[in-house]
């Protein structure tokens, strides 16, 4: 298929702004004059020095990111994360997780290793079809942090609100972050895995709050500490160079898109008309919960197994890709990061409304 | 300045080969008639599955690697593996590690944080200017394993043996993986880096016995356990996409040049010229010593810092890039990987001679 038959709902990694991808398809061989590739050049090189300062203050600036945090650009993926940051802030106390979904669940189980992990909420009894409200947040009075995930992928469902917990707030943004605006001066720490709104696989930005470095446990590998990455400027060793250089692409789209802002708006247009189709349809169901919905991954299903299948199939057809549920969720969900264009939904709800009529 | 008039010494990331950098620019919009980028298809669709069963039956082909051990493809580059090595193989015990440049010292201070280290050898009392013999080297007799280095980038010192040791041989071959043939039976363990000889930055290849996984200590994150990844098969997360393809396609071209032989040959070639007219000038003295000396990198100074730092800036200005030695060297360095054709060496050799006149 061409590119231009296509759109690519897929969870991440996922669709990129083309403009980055032409920059970078131009600049593969002669990158800024240097007669070579962006991937060929020193990470400690003048001219790679210019492309991580510029993707930082790109990311700070429309992040509205204050002075007293750092934003560190790392290898290794939420996983990673998943255990540097109890080995870095647990001080092997109690830390709140609530469980959301998935990620914040193996979040949760990883973090048990390093000291004690007080389940705060859980939506597993309802298939995490919604996020708790903030009466219901059982909060430890001596956490050392409280930990969510913003948006849960494999489920759809997104928090809404920023929870008040007196204490640390930790949040996985992987798949939201750059979506909405957020306050970042409430959080100790903020990090993303890049393949969903950033960049490729491979890099994580993090962005912590530096009054929170220097905790971490003595077992902590040196390239888990965020003391050791703030004073190396995220150079204790090579970094992922070209992820990097993607990111500063795909924050030039942001900015030129109009920044967070437009990126809110949107999606609000995006996900507003695939809810809005799944609400009054009776083949279709959503299943996040209105008020935990997701503006990223919408995610529905058929009365069976078969139907679904011959859902995916047919988008499949019509250029509409990988729209198949997360296995452990099953069903259907469309992912509608950032980059993808306002007629990706459009052509979506136009095949949803075919299928209806078909299948009713 | 052009790609043509340019030969790229940097120690790493470094030059690549150019028939892999087209085909990426080429294949930057549309990878295999999917409609999309390679960096924007799920890691477990299986359209990615191919190019990373492809990348490591290459790997695997190319270097001869038995049944018994897995290639793991992951992210975090060697100051990762610095930490997962003892927190996996050393089970709170004793490891013996050869000291013989700025890297094997790195891993040896990370493993002391889970077990005892011993320096079975050192050469830092005369710079690291050679590779410590098999009867230097003081075996502890109930090591875990025992650590080298086999090329050290910094000091271009390279072992020109594998050490008999009894013990389980781990082996960092960030920058000669691929340009030797290797027994990799001998060892329990090899990894890279994959930015001098494989891939950009971001990627790190981990050859393991399989039967040395599931030893690791209770505190090791999930992301470093090799049981896990063997498990996984690399995918506990998402992984280095990116950098995956691209060892493909570089694959590919040490396939089409003739394999890890005619690697070895070129390199011999390379840095044979460049160490002859070392040894027989008088301005220009090479560091490392005969039966020491590296393939990939080949350091050397004049009598003074001034004199260093014209004859750097004076092959800059003939397109001969990035000779400035490592700041805890200094000198120069060329580093002469894999990709860097016999002309790149030809030239600078063409220089030095120049430069040798001028300054004599």
């Amino acid at each position: 298929m061409n590119r231009d038959q296509v759109y690519n709902f897929a969870p991440g990694p996922s669709t990129m702004p083309e403009s980055a991808l032409k920059t970078a398809a131009a600049e593969m061989l002669n990158f800024r004059g240097s007669g070579m590739s962006v991937m060929e050049i020193s990470h400690r090189s003048a001219l790679f020095q210019e492309v991580f300062d510029s993707a930082c203050e790109k990311l700070r600036k429309l992040m509205n990111v204050p002075d007293t945090h750092e934003i560190l650009l790392l290898q290794g993926g939420a996983t990673t994360q998943f255990a540097a940051i109890p080995m870095n802030l647990l001080e092997g106390g109690t830390a709140d997780y609530a469980v959301t979904g998935n990620f914040s669940n193996k979040a949760a189980e990883e973090a048990a290793k390093y000291g004690t992990v007080h389940i705060a909420a859980t939506t597993k009894p309802t298939g995490h079809d919604r996020i708790p409200t903030q009466a219901e947040l059982d909060l430890s009075p001596d956490a050392k942090y409280f930990y969510y995930c913003a948006n849960n992928t494999i489920y759809g469902t997104e928090w809404q609100y920023v929870p008040e917990t007196g204490s640390t707030l930790v949040c996985d943004m992987s798949s939201d972050i750059l979506s909405r605006e957020v306050d970042v001066s409430k959080f100790g720490l903020i990090y993303a895995g890049a393949q969903k709104n950033m960049a490729p696989a491979g890099l994580t930005v993090v962005i912590v709050d530096k009054r929170l470095a220097g905790r971490e446990l003595p077992i902590t590998p040196k390239i888990l500490s965020y003391k050791t990455m703030i004073e190396t400027g995220s150079m204790l060793n090579t970094p992922p160079c070209w992820c990097i250089y993607m990111l500063d692409l795909t924050l030039d789209w942001v900015i030129k898109e109009g920044g967070v802002k437009a990126m809110d708006e949107r999606k609000r247009e995006r996900a507003g008309m695939l809810y809005d189709f799944l609400d009054n349809s009776k083949v279709l169901h959503p299943h996040a919960l209105p008020g935990s919905r997701s503006y990223m991954n919408v995610t529905f299903r058929t009365d069976s197994p078969e139907l679904d299948a011959a859902f995916v199939k047919g988008a499949a057809e019509r250029g509409l890709l990988n729209l198949k549920g997360h296995k452990i969720a099953g069903g259907m969900r469309a992912s509608v990061y950032n980059a993808m264009p306002v007629e990706g939904a459009k052509a979506l709800v136009e095949y949803m409304k075919e299928f209806e009529v078909r299948n009713a």
